[in-house]
């Protein structure tokens, strides 16, 4: 564990280290404050200023190499803060401390985003996200420019990256984020390979946020999904919690019992065809952590005790050449009239989108249909993450 | 018919119901004013305040329920009124007194983009456009981002949401459109099927313009050109046009046709390669409105006649297999030197651009080629439009 | 020759042709001091103020048309000013008296780059750039982007303007221009034919920065390199150079033989596979401007004797389909630790980016790789040259 506060000076250090304030300070290189001053005896040319891009040429292959390099009056935490805040980059690198204080700027955030419009906030401003996405995901994207803006920053844009020239000409991701972290302040990326967010971060002298790298993570989703819950129900110790659909393949709703695990008297429902059934290592997380959990078939049952359904698209290019399994498994457990019939007042229904048929459109007029302000929490959360890490609290 | 005033009042209530003014106001759920106090009923949580996005879930599938979702005291016009500026859907929503008021704030815009070199305007300082492309229109899009950002506004790009990882999947248009308009203040859309702007707007609560719908509408390109020949010419009553090239499938042609017509003793010549005639639908429209039209194989005699000569390209792939035809037409109305010398001194020539052979370039230095004039009227018909929708008059 | 200051009078004149600046004189069109007053005589209808876009239709084919539209109060500087800063064209355009000022200015923008975080500088407040890319290249569309954000400036980004719908429906480049020009006060043009930014220069009012035209040049690119040069080295006489790798087909060597021959006491090695060998027209050019040059195939040897070593890729794409070939070039001149052991203390490596395995990973660490600065001093060249072109010194 570690105080919120130490958090914060995380965040502060790492900002710094690629970015001096803007005081006349950060002009003269000699100030002892100055992170540049830690590196200014492995400079060639003592009769230069110290340039700011030089830190990033030192051995950059780890998270520790960061403690070392930062002054170290400034690093009185563990390192495992600087990997909290210093970058997102999985759902299981927050605690319940760092949960809670994401969540608190992200309510603040709510109120900053309702009176942006007509009024430009300054909390970002001077401050360039580059958003470099290997694979489009508009949605993703949008949401993350969405946020920079509404707090007053800048983007710079690639959608697709995979055809980024340098990176088809057989550029490493690693020499693609040395340059792109010289001309912006934090690089959320997309990617299609697992554990890519954690090569770029272990690279980046600027935060990098995990906007979902292949198979792997996606934590900006799993932190908005929760931020819902507690958001939609008020707590989120207690919840009876019932994930639907395709529990095999669902990154979202895997990442989502990781995170819930953290809380305390957590009861979850499987409710999920055959074929998609959540995995064993999910099920065994989630005993390890005393959290009770069963299969059911029976969605209306389910619904009639949850505080939360949370229903996920079965994903057809799972299936391969199986049209059949597919035309199956998608059809079973929808979430219609019907079950809104036996769904508590206080429950809602949640989705991560984009939806087909597995929620039907009569149930969007619903008050208890929290995925569309699910989707508009996405945009809290990615304002708090990128105010928590270019400014601090 | 309603009044100017009331036209201003819509957009602000539209305006309103998604965005409360930056005052303490907007903070303070409770104030009678606040759009949200209308919809606090049907909240499931008292506990909270209440959320900004929470009215988009209500059943939002036609625009009455928009006049029924406003305060009363806030909608004292007509409904329609609120088709003709909550959104910009199609030419035909425009009376005059509209187009007039569109038209004034557009000629204020002509100054307004002059000063704006070296100097940031803020008069929509903190709103958000997001341009919702679902094909490139790059023309069309750059126009519509420059007049937000000459007016101090925010820009959120998809250039092809058709590969939208999410309308790939299957998400329907109305998912698409309650997402993204979490993220922005109002929505550009370019679609590949006609009606979608239609459909898009009874899902927003914040307004949306056509940036064009397949065969459908282009009301903006219809805007500039007849604000084009007011511009030009001085007026708009008693214009004589001379409608040149493909005015079957000529989008631009049909609803510049629908929009002069409105006003008074109009005369209208077609001039079209058989192929490409002007369909019954346009000249029916056109005798049932009392416009003066006639058919002339005469170019030269036309150009001596008309204040404006309106030429199109002649669309190769409408042609299919006939390349021979397609040759056949486009060689056989030809703007050239020998027609400036027949144009009358104050008459101009126009084109929606990309041309391609049917105006010679010679052309280009007399000052009444007035083609790249009129692409730059759509930057100020688009900032006029964007300001309305926005901020009002 | 010429002085700065008349270099800057043509900044500013050229600025002003387009853009009045934003003082209560613009809104007065009969001012004597509007550029527009010098075309008002064509103008058709003199009861309308002057229209901001009449002068692009002016006939405009040729640089010395503009000195002509210019207020000849504005030009007292030969027409060759106005080549070589009204737009940036080519490497050879720049003269050592532009060069050093260009220096001078990007040598600022470090300061003013390191200040921009959490400051939003207002030096190009206002001003609005247009990338239009025929062809990808991310890495340098970014680096433009953020030198524009980076002063306060906004962009317009169309990232593959090929399929711009209106130059795929066969517009010329010419007419794309003015239409852009008419959004924008400044554009970035990156295209896939050798001269298309020439042509666009010499149609555009407003300023134009080849980022690349084809097998043409990338005069940004060879600014940056000889900037590199200087920054790392500390001077631009006497230097001692290696250019390594495909001399025969690497744009930016060539261009950087250009340039490093306006300066004194220059010796050049190559040292390159025999079927990349630098070209004739090279050693003719730096013979006839008394540069030394020699080819070496000893790397170490050239290594202990430069200041700089400029390393380049061997590009596969050019051997088709000798892959054998490519083999064994690529192979043949690596940079590594064993080029470190030989390589003064104070000389230093450089590469365009993007580096495939020609220089070995492991020589990143050293202070003496100045690669990834060298692609950071892009951002502060085009801040100098955004800043030159549009508000001048």
């Amino acid at each position: 564990g570690h105080s919120p506060m130490a958090v914060v000076q995380k965040v502060r250090r790492k900002a710094n280290q690629s970015k001096p304030p803007p005081t006349p300070k950060t002009l003269n290189p000699s100030s002892g404050h100055s992170p540049m001053a830690a590196v200014r005896v492995i400079l060639p040319h003592p009769h230069l200023p110290i340039p700011s891009w030089r830190p990033q040429l030192k051995p950059s292959s780890s998270y520790p190499r960061r403690a070392v390099a930062a002054p170290a009056s400034l690093s009185p935490s563990p390192l495992t803060a600087s990997l909290q805040l210093g970058d997102v980059i999985e759902a299981q690198q927050f605690d319940r401390q760092v949960l809670n204080e994401i969540f608190e700027v992200a309510r603040e955030m709510e109120a900053v985003e309702r009176g942006s419009h007509g009024f430009r906030s300054r909390v970002l401003e001077g401050y360039l996200m580059a958003t470099l996405f290997y694979e489009p995901s508009t949605r993703t994207r949008l949401s993350f420019e969405a946020a920079m803006r509404r707090l007053g920053g800048e983007v710079l844009t690639t959608e697709n990256a995979r055809e980024f020239s340098s990176a088809a000409k057989g550029e490493t991701l690693e020499d693609t984020i040395r340059t792109v972290e010289g001309y912006s302040d934090i690089i959320v990326l997309r990617h299609f390979e697992s554990g890519a967010a954690r090569r770029a971060a272990a690279t980046a002298e600027i935060p990098v946020i995990n906007a979902g790298d292949g198979p792997g993570q996606h934590p900006t989703q799993a932190l908005l999904d929760v931020y819902t819950i507690k958001r939609e129900i008020g707590r989120l110790d207690g919840i009876k919690l019932g994930l639907v659909g395709d529990l095999a393949n669902g990154r979202t709703v895997r990442s989502l019992a990781y995170l819930i695990a953290k809380y305390q008297n957590i009861k979850i429902y499987f409710v999920s065809p055959d074929v998609v059934k959540m995995k064993d290592d999910i099920k065994e997380y989630l005993t390890s952590q005393g959290v009770e959990w069963e299969e059911s078939s029976d969605l209306l049952d389910v619904a009639s005790r949850c505080d939360v359904i949370y229903q996920t698209r079965i994903q057809k290019e799972r299936f391969g050449e199986r049209i059949d399994h597919y035309e199956a498994a998608r059809g079973k457990y929808i979430v219609d009239k019907k079950v809104l019939g036996v769904l508590p007042k206080h429950a809602v229904i949640m989705h991560p989108l984009p939806r087909l048929d597995e929620i039907t459109v009569d149930v969007d007029s619903d008050p208890r249909a929290a995925y569309f302000r699910q989707a508009k929490n996405g945009l809290y959360i990615r304002m708090a993450l990128l105010k928590l890490l270019l400014v601090g609290h």
